[in-house]
């Protein structure tokens, strides 16, 4: 699936995913007020308001982008209702050829990540056949509880050629709490990358691993290190528009081959039309806004990558 | 919900949480049969499955402990069926008068924390009206992404009287890989375990805080101190039994008064019937075996304080 990635990436060139993250905030109006009165104004009604709107900004954006980082903690936010509009989402955005990122930030011991590393990458067999859970083509991990935690997923995604990304330095301001404290008079999150580099070495695609890393845009010093200690990784990064980062910010990011991060960006699209520079394509064209932002963004890139 | 917890800890004299975390090998062969039957031998199959083994344990058990843990790993393996067992389980074990701690070891950034609170403990407003997700009574989170990825847990559990146990030390062989590391000559799980006290201080219950702890029983000499550093944190301690954690190991977890731990058992307790000792229940009548195996972790915990 890494190759699946790269390649969607060079054909699209846009190392672009975008965070497919509804909130109650986010989904025009209009869209809620119509699946209320058709489900009802309750978990089942949002949940379909969600799997609209997530339709409609995946059909007006499917062409450009590679993949798609849905973020499950705003499904589950609505129970099960939520987390079935997680899986349609899944499914759909398959069915367009684009690369699913679950962003999961799952993590547990042993039998339990295998667990969990079945549920969303891998399948279960019952009487001979197998079935499969919610079936993403990566998701993200937690690594504090150590390889342990980690490896159940990597086992899977050899077994799936699917892949992780390990969460090594995040985007948010309190990720240094613990992720920047030094030890052995280097960062915490230095040592997570060696073990990212060790965990993904017996698994490679074609010329990355399945196993990547999240480093957060809003750290560009960081990603300059982190890059250069991970080459075969590949590098999602969050935290571009709404949490501040820029173009410019990300071009430490990138392996000389224009390749090796993809660059995420949630708000910022699919909330596109609630913005001022948007704001001309009006509430019920809110998918072709993202459509426009989607081409700024990788403008941004683009032009930033060019002038490194 | 703390306080309930203390109260239901007094009341069955039991510090133990029974971890509900069904496997396909340790669910009966017969149950599961009887329901693929019914259902088919799929993921529903399973998961319908799942439900009758979990209100079968739950039945023979209820009066004799405070509190049940269900590993939501184990469900989200089976997919969609497979998380609306967990939450049929969450509900089956609340009204039963059961404190219901979901193990889900979540924890992302800022709003998305803020989802994952909602969606676990808290609840939504749709056109004025609340609705709950999936409803649990605590949750586990995982510390690694700093204050802001935990606080919008505590916020969430003080409007709702609710709690979480934030992951210090885990139980796992690999835990020490990064949780061990020394910064500023303390272990990384020690300054996570100041950050408790911190994130614990203005959400007391009566006499602990909304905030709690998760510490291997794999790791009594680290109990012992984690106990000390932590005075108000209640500790759930996974590890005992199948993972080598016995009762003497234990006894450093509780304060003087007794209180302060909740010890968990899974295998040990649901799969007691596959264990020689218990053997003569035999399969049909596996929640015997489970209640058998629970009278004799209370045994086998109150000789350990008793003698200490």
């Amino acid at each position: 699936m890494i190759n699946k990635l790269v390649e969607n990436i060079k054909k699209t060139g846009a190392p672009i995913v975008v965070g497919l993250d509804p909130t109650l905030a986010l989904i025009p109006d209009s869209v809620l007020q119509k699946n209320y009165k058709e489900y009802g104004a309750n978990l089942e009604g949002v949940a379909k308001a969600i799997l609209e709107y997530n339709k409609a900004l995946v059909d007006a954006c499917y062409d450009l982008i590679p993949a798609v980082k849905p973020q499950i903690a705003m499904y589950e936010q609505f129970g099960i209702p939520g987390i079935i509009a997680y899986k349609e989402t899944v499914d759909y955005c398959k069915s367009k050829g684009l690369v699913v990122i679950g962003d999961i930030k799952r993590g547990d011991i042993g039998s339990t990540s295998t667990a969990y590393a079945i549920g969303h990458l891998g399948k279960v067999t019952i009487e001979g056949k197998d079935f499969r859970g919610i079936d993403e083509d990566f998701v993200t991990v937690n690594p504090y509880l150590g390889t342990d935690g980690v490896k159940p997923f990597v086992d899977v995604c050899k077994e799936e050629k699917k892949g992780i990304f390990v969460l090594v330095k995040t985007s948010n301001p309190s990720s240094g709490e613990f992720q920047d404290r030094l030890v052995d008079g280097r960062a915490l999150y230095e040592h997570v990358a060696e073990k990212v580099v060790e965990w993904g070495a017996d698994a490679m695609g074609d010329s990355y691993s399945y196993v990547g890393a999240v480093v957060g845009a809003t750290y560009p010093e960081q990603g300059k290190i982190l890059r250069k200690l991970m080459p075969k990784a590949y590098i999602l990064v969050p935290g571009y528009g709404a949490q501040g980062g820029k173009g410019a910010d990300l071009v430490h990011f990138f392996n000389e081959d224009g390749l090796g991060a993809i660059i995420n960006s949630s708000r910022g699209i699919i909330g596109a039309y609630k913005q001022e520079k948007y704001a001309n394509f009006g509430e019920a064209a809110y998918a072709d806004a993202a459509r426009a932002a989607v081409l700024d963004m990788k403008a941004d890139i683009e032009g930033a990558l060019a002038s490194r």
